[in-house]
Formats: C-alpha cells, structure tokens, sequence
C-alpha cells in the first residue's frame, strides 16, 4: 500500500528562547521525516531534570527540550520498515543503531552512531527538522517532545503495544529506566546488601525501586529536600538521611550507621562533589559506586586514589545500561505484569498549556513527574 | 616437643636514618616474636619501588624498609601453630587475618585486621620489634626484610614448600603478584582484547604476562625509559610508546592506534594524573582502568564525570586482588609448573652489604627486580 508523501506540518511547540526563560508556545513548522527518521504525534511528555538542567544552562537557543515521551507514529521516512503510521511508540535520548562496533558487542548501551553528542542537530545531515518562519529550531536529545509532532531517528525509538497506557509508560523513556538499571545492570545490586542513593528523584527513587526488588536489606535515601524524604519509603527507601539534620559530614554519617560504609552507592544528583561523596560513603573492599547524574556545573570530579586501592570501584550508568529496542520491551512488559511500579513517580498531570508550570515544580523540587498531556 | 624461649637476637639491619639518605648497616636488637608473630631469619629480599618512595617521602624514621621476602623460621610466639621453626616462608605486605567480615565475605583480600596502616608499628601492641640500643627502629608494611632477622604477623606469612627457590619466589610477595592479579582477578583481561599498560617496571610488566597468559591480541606498553622500553617485549609487551617520540598527547596516540581506546588500562606508575590518562584512553561502552600504582605526590586524581556516564569503569589493585595465605600457594605452584615467569625480572643479585647500590639501580630506572641474598 502506497502512503501518501508527508508534507510539513505546522502545529503547537513549547519554544525555549533563552536560557531559563519560560517557554512560549509557538506554531513551528516540523519537517516530514528524512530517511531512516520517524515523525510522531506526541501524546504524553513527562519532565526530566535533564530537561530543566540544559533549559537553564545551554547555550543552544531557540529550541524546543523534552525527551521522556510516548505518542504515535504519524509518518515515515524512507528506508524505515520497523515502523508504519499508528504505531504506539517510546522515544529515547539514546539510540541504537544495531550495527555498529558497541550495538554488536553485547556490551554496552552507548552506540556509537547515534550517541549522545547531537548539539541540536538531527545526526544524518547536521539540520533541524524545526522551524519557524523557515528560521532553524533546535532539537534537544534527539527527542524533542514539548511539540505537538517532533521528528525522530528511527533508531531512537521503539514500538510499544496499542494496549499499553501511554500516558504512564512514557516514565520508562528516561528517568525510571535509568534508576532501574543502574540498580539491576550496572551495579548488580545483591540480595542483603546495603545501598545508599544520593538524591530522591525519580531516578533515585527508581534505583530503589531497583534495589528493593533485588532484595536489599537497607536502602537508605539521601536528599536535604525534606518532601522528598517523606514519600521516599513508598518506593522501597528503607531509611532517610537529610544532611541538615547531622552536625558531621555525611560520609561520616553514612560510614557509622552502615558500619564501615556501604555495599552500593548511587549518585543521582548530578553533582560532582556528591560523586566523591558516594565513593568515600562506600566500604573498602567491593564497595561501588555508580554515578547516574549529569552536573550542571564543575564537570571534573577528583578523588582520593587510596578510596581505589583500598577497593572501591566507580562506575557510570547512562540509561541504566539499557539498549532502547533491544530491552525497553521487557520493562514495558514488566510494567504490564505489575512487576514494576510507574504510576506513583506521576505526582502532577498537566495540559501542554501548563507546561511553564511543570519547569517551576521542577525548580522548586515540587514534583517527582509531571506527565503533560499533549492536545489529542 | 617444647622449644627452648627465645631470646632477644642482635643481628645486622639496614637502617634508613633519614628520607633518602643512604641506608646503614646497623647492629639491632630484635625482639622475639609476640602472640600470633613469628621471627623470620630473612634469606633473599627483593627492592621494591614502594620501598624507594617510602624511603625518599615518609616521615618516619629511624626504619628497616623492604617488604618483598622470604625466608625460614627461626622462632613463633604463643597461639601460633600454622609455623614451625625451620619452615620456609614469603612475607606480604598485607596480611589475612581468616576471620574479619572481608576475610571471610570471599570478596576481597583487603583484610580488616592486619590492613595497610601500621605507621611503622606491630598492629598487636603498637610497638616495634627493633631497636638499636634500646631506642625503637620502625617497621615498614609491616615486613622490614631489610634486616638478617625480622618479626612479622603470621597472618601476614604464607608457608612454601622448602623444594622451591626462595631467591626467586620472593618476587611473589609483591611485584609479580600484584601485576599478574590486576591483569586476573580485578581486571579479568579477555581473550583477543586490546590492553594498555602505564609503566613498564616489574609490576606493568607483570600485568603483560597477565594479559599475555589470557590471550589479549595488543599489549601495548607505555614508558619513556628507553631501556625499559626495549625488554618489554620479551614479557608479552607487542607494542612499545614512549610518549617522548610523539607531538601529540599520549591519550591521543592511544586512541588513534586502538582505533577509539583500549579495552584495559592499567596504571603501573604511581601517578594520579597517570590514572585520567589511562581513563581517557579506554574505549567507550565497557572501557576498564585499574590503578596500581601509589602515587608519591598529589595523592587526588580526577575526571570528567562524562567519562564514567559513557561506560568506563575505574576500579583500584592492591597485591592484585590475591589473598595471601589462600591464594600464594596456587601461585607458587604454577612457577614451578612453569606457568608462570619469574626469574626475568630479576636483572641484579646483590650482596646485603651492596643495598645502597640496589636503591640507586631503581632510583635510575636501571633495574626491574635487584634480590639482596643475604647472609646464610
């Protein structure tokens, strides 16, 4: 059967001008999919602290963020055979390309063909597929949700049941994945152990999820956001630490209520510091520590070389080590057996109108997720 | 049968006087063995560069370095029934206690009791063995092999067989073990994987036969002593860098030849801003660093955090993951199946009388292994 050629469509994006101006609703034009690229109709976009964290600090401007995202599959472009308008889709920030040296070893989730490094570009012809008045609007992730229709590399996303809520499952693009498999994969968090999770987050809170399932006896939550402590028991958190409540240093903290330190440390912050915090908050040994966070401001973070000599391992979880199609589907599946739990990290639903609210819960660490519910 | 008690025993030792200073046969007294402690009449010690660092850098003095030895018994203090006088022996700078949580988790040779820090001091009493005219001598990693007689913790003495050469297994007790360990138990080099070593002395160039004897395809050594350079080969080493031959980085050469880095690094050279290279030059994805070394100076070593969020792992060796008394004997038993090289890395045997001459051999990076015999 023949599809009719995609045109441009024009239609509703959430436009950040600059950094940390609120976003404003434009009508931008979205280009039909180029080959091998999907264009979707967003239905569910959910805010991730990555999100908030390049809106506040970028340099890349007018652009349009969101990453965590469901929808359905509008058009495609040519040489795509996975997928055909109306399928039920996931996007992720990370691809997997299926043939490269990385996506064939088996051993790792970080492809080398559609990596990370986009600068706001669609990765086959270094252009946007957003613009306005023909003037570029850039991509953030490769994703792109806070849009009515986005375009997406074909590898970047992956086909979920018609059956399957997707105003829940879009969690499961970023940050609850995340958390989950840097508990499951990256770490291999065992039976009895003793984990500590710097930064109750969603993804935090997904490392416990992570942690509880696994079998752990003490998972204790760090975070000096007092709200956050409260609701993080639900979630498997087995004890909270606020660091304002102690006159001593955390480490110091940690080291004394788990006798000598920790099994597994997760840093969810995004903070360097916090990195090093994590690995002296380790035991000597096997202690690891898994840094999940990706920090706004000083990049480089510094330790003690003895924290390694003596043991200690530090590890990083990007995605939590998940390869979008080849292991999304088992998640989705997961969440569909009540295996794993999605609906409870969704603290606000919002209209995509509301979507400046969303930033503001965000900022004022208010919310765990905010689904926006993108116009039918 | 019961042994006579023994007594206190005046014998020759070299004692450091002061930080770099040549070292001077000395009379000292030395103490009978304590509980748990055995008196070892020292037979072949070899140099180590820890002991050259600790020698030009530590602050305690007066002290008898050395710490790669082996010898026989000469006496046991009470509760001690693993040794008996007469008994050939290794000596280890850490010691296994068999009954601490780390001892016992099977996860660790980093024992709780008879740890790294001793400050030159027996960890039972906090005092030393030595003395010279009744003024106490310090100890060193607990060993100080640099002396005719010497009292050691016997969780810190492993038993051989009395048919194996203790002038060439005394390598075992530290050097050779530490680097074939780091390529086996923490690293776990693969077959057909692309290794990189930083430091091509006794310890790197043990973790190339490591790496060898578990079929990496590249072993690629970097050091800019030329004479070092030159022998590698012979130790599994297929490639020599000397950063000194290039005008580009090293990192940069590294990830050129390895087509994007390599699947190991290793960090032999006891250098904080050697370890970030060794992390920037392993691949993304699954990329390893393990550091070896302990650096003399700027003990913090730091990273971009991107670094670990795109896969690299860096983890930390001591005495290559190896238990002493569990794991030594297998180690000693695939030298005499001659699984296993020793004997290339000794370029020197010396005379004790000659000791000086050994600390200036590896002060000049003119040796790999010098063993002292001492007197009979």
């Amino acid at each position: 059967m023949a599809s009719s050629t995609p045109q441009v469509i024009t239609c509703k994006a959430a436009v950040a001008w600059a950094a940390g101006a609120p976003l404003v609703l434009e009508d931008v034009e979205v280009s039909p999919p180029q080959p091998f690229e999907i264009r979707i109709k967003v239905l569910s976009t959910s805010l991730c602290r990555s999100d908030l964290s390049a809106w506040e600090s970028h340099a890349i401007f007018p652009r349009i963020f969101g990453h965590e995202a469901s929808g359905v599959v509008e058009s495609v472009g040519l040489g795509v055979t996975e997928f055909k308008e109306g399928d039920h889709v996931l996007t992720v920030f990370i691809g997997e390309c299926m043939s490269c040296k990385p996506c064939k070893s088996g051993k790792t989730n970080i492809c080398q063909v559609l990596g990370l490094e986009r600068k706001g570009l669609m990765h086959s012809d270094q252009k946007t597929r957003f613009s306005i008045k023909g003037k570029p609007v850039y991509h953030y992730c490769g994703v792109s949700s806070f849009s009515e229709y986005t375009v997406v590399h074909s590898g970047c996303v992956v086909k979920v049941s018609p059956h399957v809520p997707l105003d829940k499952i879009c969690l499961l693009s970023c940050g609850v994945s995340a958390g989950l498999g840097a508990a499951w994969n990256v770490a291999d968090v065992t039976k009895g152990s003793t984990v500590v999770i710097f930064g109750l987050g969603t993804v935090g809170l997904s490392v416990a999820q992570g942690a509880k399932l696994r079998g752990a006896s003490r998972i204790i939550g760090v975070d000096n956001n007092t709200r956050k402590c409260e609701n993080a028991k639900s979630f498997g958190v087995t004890e909270v630490v606020d660091p304002n409540s102690y006159n001593e240093p955390i480490v110091q903290v940690i080291k004394r209520i788990t006798d000598g330190g920790a099994d597994f440390c997760f840093e969810c912050v995004g903070d360097t510091d916090m990195i090093t915090t994590a690995l002296q908050s380790c035991c000597d040994g096997w202690g690891l520590t898994v840094t999940l966070g990706v920090p706004k401001v000083k990049p480089e973070m510094s330790a003690h070389y003895g924290l390694f000599l003596t043991g200690r391992t530090l590890k990083g979880s990007l995605f939590g080590g998940w390869k979008p199609k080849t292991d999304l589907p088992s998640l989705v599946e997961k969440y569909v057996n009540k295996e794993i739990e999605i609906d409870d990290y969704i603290t606000h639903n919002l209209a995509f109108d509301d979507i400046n609210k969303a930033f503001n819960l965000m900022k004022q660490g208010n919310c765990l997720r905010c689904v926006i519910h993108m116009p039918e």
